[in-house]
């Protein structure tokens, strides 16, 4: 019997248990809240599924033959001081993600694109003033990212008939693509696109990355999505942009400050449209064929990807 | 020197005119509003590019060698008494309105898949709740019609993860596609459907055919994505549907009365979404590559294809 201890405050735990079910019914799964003062409760713990534990909960678990981040990352592992230094770490990686991200950036360019955003805000006053659309195959989209998130957008937008272009801080090549680098490169490619997309990571080099000079570069009356992290973006540049006519409007789904203060002018702004960061999750019914993979080749004694190298941090 | 004028009452003549110059620079344009008394003026017109023509307009030209129809139908020119009868009619074929069709079906159906809809309107009351989203690959679209623009609505829902259903009225067989076929398939097809979307013609046969029977025989809680006609929808049963917690949304591009009164309930309904019948157009953009193509046919001798016969009525 091998049993897996799922430990979270914010994942569907019966979510993950009926996926985890579906890719391995033999496995037992426990939620933390199952596990009693019985010792040998914590015992029969295999392996245990994690994000953010409570400090000493992995050290707790006697027999415990690896942790399983649910995360890219594992800071939130590493953060737990009774952690035993000794036990393997596996990292999360699913390919589902930059599925998610991509169905997120089809669909706020075609808002824009498909004049969704006037529609809408013309059906709640009863009355429409019927538009005419930009011609889809002239119309280009730029990318700030060509990771595998990045990718997965371009090819997804070029399917849907866009001219696609990308940005990335080294020179890249992708099929379908017209690759841009380096700071020059993000001016060029502003310059020649209707929408921008961030997917990015954030770092001292792309942090603010969506300011003025990005904006003004952009023809005017663009449109901006960014689904990757807050501090991309200068909230002061994106609402001075919009206010000018520089910027026709922004989709967001990060920000600066999570969750988004109540009285932030992004609220109620007619020219701004927002998610709460839901663009890309970890989805239990895709990440439970990985975390099942993982056990099943330590079960097998065989060797686990994706092992978190602690002197590297990932 | 061959000159075309155009007449319609709808289209954007300077779009018109600045797509034929890049397809054709050679070519003289001429709006209607152009034409004086001078019977010269009516004696250069090569091609009449018309919608709707003001009746006896062909006939004063004398020289036209044929009619190109700015509609895949020609009842807007048939309609006119005083029509030459034996002037060749050139109907328009257009391969880009499916792909702005299948942008629509995206957009619709990845607007309620994501929770957008939802999340719009948290934010107009500054608070959101934020959902878990539902697993694409298990989660199946049903598209209501396969012919040109349903297999490229099916191809790019495909192309974004979705499972990938149609119906037609006679069996059809599409790669990658689920196919159904005839009155019961319908019903059967909208059993494994949490999105459906119609794009099918409208005849007495499909007259009404989102009603309570489709509507009931959907799992609950799913949504209707209309871009076809708003005949064949049946008003009573979707609002009573949406009331009923039976579907959670309509996006609809059509109605059975066009404008849509500013009275009808789905103006304020907080779960219908709307447009002005804007999912797939005549682009000018597009449409110019083939009228030029028809017009270098017809000067150079060679047949022309899509040539109307009068007999069957397309």
């Amino acid at each position: 019997m091998t049993t897996v201890l799922i430990s979270s405050q914010q994942d569907p735990i019966d979510l993950w248990r009926e996926s985890l079910a579906l890719e391995m019914p033999e496995l037992e799964v426990r939620a933390e809240s199952e596990i009693g003062d019985d010792p040998a409760d914590r015992a029969d713990i295999d392996y245990a599924l994690v994000y953010w534990p409570p400090h000493g909960l992995i050290a707790s678990l006697p027999n415990v033959k690896a942790v399983l981040s649910i995360a890219a990352g594992c800071d939130h592992i590493l953060a737990d001081p009774q952690l035993p230094p000794q036990l393997p770490i596996v990292r999360m990686v699913d390919d589902y993600l930059a599925a998610m991200m991509a169905e997120y950036a089809v669909y706020g360019v075609l808002h824009f694109h498909r004049d969704m955003h006037t529609y809408r805000q013309e059906q709640l006053a009863s009355h429409w003033n019927r538009g005419w659309p930009l011609y889809t195959p002239e119309t280009a989209v730029g990318i700030l990212g060509l990771g595998a998130i990045g990718g997965d957008c371009a090819a997804k937008l070029g399917a849907m008939g866009f001219q696609v272009h990308g940005w990335s801080r080294r020179p890249k090549s992708l099929a379908g693509v017209t690759c841009h680098h380096g700071p020059a490169g993000l001016l060029e490619m502003a310059g020649q696109c209707r929408y921008l997309v961030c997917v990015l990571p954030l770092t001292p080099q792309t942090q603010g990355i969506i300011n003025k000079d990005l904006i003004n570069a952009m023809p005017r009356g663009g449109f901006i999505v960014n689904i990757a992290r807050g501090g991309h973006q200068v909230d002061e540049d994106l609402l001075a942009a919009l206010d000018s006519g520089q910027l026709g409007g922004i989709f967001l789904d990060v920000f600066n400050a999570e969750p988004l203060p109540a009285e932030h002018p992004y609220w109620q702004h007619n020219k701004v449209w927002m998610t709460p960061h839901i663009a890309g999750e970890l989805m239990p019914r895709s990440c439970a064929k990985s975390v099942v993979a993982n056990i099943r080749r330590i079960e097998a004694g065989e060797p686990v990807p994706h092992l978190l190298d602690k002197s590297e941090g990932y």
